[in-house]
C-alpha cells in the first residue's frame, strides 16, 4: 500500500523524467518563465518539478483570483503568457472572474489546472468537478492531457494557442498521474506562434472609401492598436483624412502621456457614449468591438452608433493591428503625415479639498517616466484620463471585463513583468475587497507597487445605476446593500496585516507627502485616501 | 433617450408590480426570508424591491464567495434555503467554490443571478458571459427567466427544487428587464416541496440480511442521518445487530457531544481510511457515498472498502433519512434498544505548550451548550473529533467539498440562522485567506462568531501531500509555494481592519483568557493562535 515510485530526488538523477518535469521544460522552451500559483495536492509533482528545474519564477497567490489577475497584468506588459497553477474545479472557479477580465483584455495566458489521477475521478470524491466545463466558459482552448507521453506536445500547443492573436487563454488540465508518470518523450516541443494576418484588399478599400468620403468618420481602436507606434500611424491617418481617433471604453493597455498620440476613450455613461458617436457617418473598427454600453437600460439603446451610420470592420482578431495601421496609412498616402502628439502642459498640484480629482491631479503631476497605471478606481478615477493627458509617458491598464477585483492582482503581474518601473494602482474601496489578498504577494515579492485606495465607503457606481435603471430612490435596506460603512474598513490595517507599509491621507497635503514617499521608495506602499 | 418608466416610488403605489417585486414576494411566500447579496447594476431592481417589501433580511458580502458560503452555513442550520444575489457571470464565478462545498453538503440554496436585459446580451458588452454554463457545473437546477409574467412560477419552482431531498442548489437567472417590467401575474406562487421517499422492501431486506449475518458490518452515515434523533435510531440498530456506526469523512452537519450518540468519522488519510474498512464484510450506505479517499495516490487504492465486501446502497438521494433509520430499526426489531450515548467525562484544560491539540482541548472544555462549531482547520484541527467527544451538545459543520474558503462565510450563515447560539470557527491560516472578507460581514451584522485562526504559517497539509504523492523532499522554490511566511500575516490587524475585535495568543494561558473573553461576549471576536 505504500508508494511504489522511487523518491523524487533519486528519480531526478535518473532517466526518464516524469511528465511534470517535461511540462516545466516545455513551458520554458516556449518562453513561459513565470508561474503564478495557488497549488493543491494534485499539483505537487508540478511544484516538485519547479523546484528541481532552474528558470521558472514562481509567485504564490493566497487566492486564485490573485493568480489569474496577476497573469492578466503580466501578459498585458510582457506581451507573452505567464503560466498559472490552479487546483481542480473550485480553484479554477475562484480564478474565473479574472479570466473573464483577461479574456476581455485579449491577453495570452496558459492555465495549468491539476486534476485527480485518471481513474480516481470516477469515485466522485470531494474535490471532483467539471473542470473542462468551467474552463470552457472563459477559455479559448481547453484540453485534458491523457498521458505523460503527450505532455510536451500538449503544453506546446497550449502556449501556441495562447500566443495566437490577439492573445488567448489556453487551459491544460493535468491529471496527477500524467504529472507523476515517467515518459520517454522527454524532449520539449516548441511550436511557432500562428502568424498574424492582414485584412483583405476589400476591407482596406472600404476603410479608405470612408476616410476619403469627407464625411464624419471615427477610427475606433483597441488592443495592440493602442501602443505608441501604432497610435502614431493612426494619428497620421486621422491628420490626413480628418477622421477622429477614439479608443474603446475598456482596453487592456494604452501607451499615452506627453510626446505620445492624444486619444480619448468612448465615455462609459450610455448617454455620453451615444453623443460621442452621434455625428459619425462611418465607424472603422481596428481591434475594437461594435460599440455598446456596458448595460441595457430601460428606454435606452443597446448600441452607441447611429443606426444609419456605416460600420466598417477593418480587422479580424488574428490581424497584426500595428501592421494594419501602417498599411492603411501607406494606402491613404499618409505615411509622411505628422502625428498629433501631446505637448508639454502644466500639471498643477492640487491644493484644495481631498476630492477624487485632487488625487488624480497629484498622481498625474508626480508620476515618474514609464509608470504603469492600473486603474480599477471605478467611479473615483473617472477623470484620470483627461487630467493625466500631459503626464510623463506611461502605460494605462484598466478593468476590461467589468468584474471588479482585478486591480490589485493586475498590479502584481505588471510589476513582475516590468522590474524597474513603478506601478500605480488606482483602486476603488469596494473593488479592492474582492482580491485584497494580492497585497501579501506584493509584500513577499517586494513588488514596486503604490496602491491608492479611494475610500468613498460604498458601491458608488451602483448608486448611480439605481437611477439609470429607473429604480428611483431607495431606503435603508437598499442603502445597506450599496454602502460599505458600518463598520468602516481600515485599508491601512489590512495592508499592514499583510506586510505592506501603509498610511492614511485625510488632507491634500498629507496625500502629496505620502505620494512622494511612496513614489520614492522601492517596494509596495498603500495610501488610504479618506475622500472629502 | 431618457428612461421611459415612471419613478419606482411612484410605481410602488400603483398596480401592477414589477417582476422584481413579485420575485421578492414569491420568495417570502415560500419561506425564503434571508438574502445574502453582492449586487451589481443588473440587480438594482431586485435591491429596490427588497427595500420596499418587508420581511427579507438582506446581508451584504464584500465578495461573492462570502455570499455563497454564508448561504451554505445558513442552510445547514436552518434546513431551508437562503437566497443569494449575484452579479452576472463573473459574480457567479466568484461564488462557485462555495457552491461546490454547498453541493457536497447537500444543502438547499436559491441563487438569483442578475443578467443583462434580453437583447443587450447580443452586444457582447464587457460583462457578458455564459451564466447558465457556469451555473450548470455546480447547480442541480438552472433556469433563465424569460418574462416578468413567469417570475412567480419560476421562483417557486426554484425554491421547490432547492427543498427537494437531500437539498439542492437552484439558480434562477434574472434578465434585468424581467425584473423591471410590470406584470399582471402579481400573485406569488407557492409550490409544496417534493415529498421525500423511502427505500423499497428489497433495499431494506438487503440491509437487514447484512445486519443479521453476524458478519462485520458498517452502517456508513451522512446527511440528515447525522442528526441527534436519527443517530439514536442508528445506534439502536448497531446495538442490536453488532454493526459499527461510522460517519462519512466530510458531512454537512453532525449533532454530537455528551448525551448524544457516539460516532466516529472515516479517517481522511488514505491508509487509515482503508484500515477502517478492512474487516467490514458489509457496508450499508445511509445518505453516504461509496467511501473513497480524497485523492488518488501512486500505488494506493481509489476506494476504501475491501473489494470483496458487499456494498448495500440502502438509500437514494430523495429518501427521508431519519425515517429510513426509524423504519430499519423497527424492521430489525431494535426500536426498543437503548442507544449508546456519550457519558459525562472529564474535559481537562490544557496547561502545556500552545499546540493545536491544546487549542482543541480548550475549546472542547469551554464551549457552551448548543455551540455551532465550524471546522475549516484542515491539519491543525484533525484531533477535534476525539477530543471534543464529551463536550457540551453542539453542531459540527465542516468543509465538505475540500475547497478551502468556506469557514468564515459558513460561520456568517450559521450565526444568521441561529441567533442566540455561539458559533466557533476553527480556521486554518491558509484557508482563512480565501474569504477573509467575511469578517466584515460578521462585524456589520454583529454576529456571535468566535474565530480561532491556527497560525502554522503554511499550507501544512500540502507538505504532507508532497510525501503522499511520492514527490519526495523539496527545496527552496517549493517551500516558497507551500509556506505563507515572509511576510507573516497578522490576523489581528486584518480583523481589526474589518471591524472585528481581535487578539493574539502566544501561550496556552493567553489562549484560555482570550477564549473565555470571546465566549462571554456577544458579537464577533478573533483569536490568532501562534502555534508553538
Amino acid at each position: 500500500m505504500t508508494a511504489a515510485l522511487p523518491d523524487a530526488a533519486a528519480r531526478a538523477a535518473q532517466d526518464p523524467p516524469n511528465g511534470a518535469e517535461v511540462l516545466v521544460r516545455t513551458l520554458l522552451a516556449n518562453q513561459v518563465d513565470v508561474c503564478f500559483a495557488n497549488p493543491g495536492t494534485s499539483e505537487m509533482h508540478f511544484v516538485a518539478a519547479l523546484d528541481r528545474i532552474e528558470g521558472m519564477r514562481c509567485v504564490l497567490g493566497l487566492f486564485e483570483g490573485v493568480v489569474t489577475g496577476a497573469a492578466d497584468g503580466y501578459a498585458r506588459m510582457a506581451d507573452k503568457p505567464a503560466a498559472t497553477l490552479l487546483h481542480l474545479a473550485p480553484g479554477l472557479g475562484n480564478g474565473l472572474a479574472n479570466l473573464h477580465n483577461a479574456k476581455r483584455a485579449q491577453v495570452p495566458m496558459v492555465n495549468i489546472v491539476g486534476e485527480h489521477r485518471q481513474g480516481h475521478k470516477a469515485t466522485d470524491s470531494a474535490l471532483t468537478g467539471d473542470i473542462e466545463g468551467i474552463a470552457r466558459t472563459m477559455c479559448d482552448w481547453v484540453h485534458t492531457c491523457s498521458s505523460a507521453d503527450h505532455i510536451a506536445q500538449d503544453a506546446a500547443a497550449a502556449v501556441q494557442r495562447a500566443n495566437s492573436r490577439p492573445g488567448r487563454i489556453a487551459t491544460l488540465v493535468l491529471p496527477a498521474d500524467t504529472a507523476w508518470t515517467q515518459t520517454r518523450n522527454r524532449q520539449p516541443v516548441v511550436l511557432a506562434p500562428e502568424p498574424p494576418t492582414l485584412p483583405s484588399d476589400q476591407r482596406f478599400d472600404a476603410a479608405l472609401k470612408a476616410l476619403r468620403s469627407g464625411e464624419n468618420t471615427i477610427l475606433l481602436l483597441s488592443g495592440r492598436a493602442l501602443r505608441a507606434g501604432a497610435l502614431e500611424d493612426a494619428s497620421r491617418i486621422a491628420q490626413r483624412s480628418g477622421a477622429r481617433l477614439l479608443a474603446q471604453y475598456a482596453n487592456g493597455r494604452i501607451e499615452r502621456g506627453r510626446g505620445r498620440v492624444v486619444i480619448e476613450r468612448t465615455p462609459a455613461p450610455v448617454d455620453q457614449g451615444v453623443a460621442a458617436f452621434r455625428d459619425a457617418r462611418h465607424v472603422i473598427l481596428v481591434g475594437a468591438k461594435v460599440p455598446a454600453p456596458m448595460f441595457g437600460y430601460p428606454g435606452k439603446p443597446d448600441y452607441l452608433m447611429d443606426p444609419a451610420a456605416t460600420l466598417i470592420e477593418l480587422t479580424q482578431p488574428s490581424d497584426d493591428l500595428p501592421a494594419v495601421l501602417k498599411e492603411l496609412a501607406a494606402r491613404l498616402g499618409a505615411a509622411d503625415a505628422a502625428p498629433l502628439l501631446q505637448p508639454e502642459a502644466p500639471l498643477p498640484l492640487p491644493d484644495g479639498a481631498l476630492t477624487p480629482d485632487a488625487v488624480l491631479q497629484a498622481v498625474s503631476a508626480l508620476m515618474p517616466q514609464q509608470a504603469i497605471v492600473v486603474d480599477e478606481s471605478v467611479t473615483a478615477g473617472r477623470a484620470f484620463f483627461p487630467i493625466s493627458r500631459a503626464s510623463a509617458p506611461h502605460d494605462y491598464l484598466q478593468l476590461t471585463g467589468g468584474a471588479i477585483g482585478d486591480g490589485i492582482p493586475m498590479a502584481v503581474g505588471a510589476a513582475v513583468a516590468c522590474p524597474g518601473r513603478k506601478v500605480i494602482n488606482l483602486e476603488g474601496d469596494g473593488s479592492s475587497m474582492y482580491t485584497i489578498q494580492g497585497l501579501w504577494t506584493q509584500a513577499r515579492e517586494r513588488l514596486d507597487v503604490l496602491t491608492i485606495v479611494f475610500a468613498n465607503k460604498g458601491y458608488k457606481i451602483l448608486k448611480g445605476e439605481m437611477a439609470n435603471v429607473g429604480a428611483g430612490t431607495w431606503g435603508a435596506r437598499a442603502e445597506q446593500m450599496l454602502s460599505i460603512v458600518n463598520p468602516e474598513i481600515s485599508w491601512v490595517k489590512l495592508a499592514q496585516g499583510m506586510g505592506v507599509e501603509a498610511a492614511q491621507a485625510t488632507t491634500t497635503q498629507e496625500l502629496l507627502r505620502l505620494l512622494r514617499h511612496g513614489l520614492a521608495m522601492q517596494g509596495p506602499f498603500l495610501i488610504e485616501v479618506q475622500l472629502a
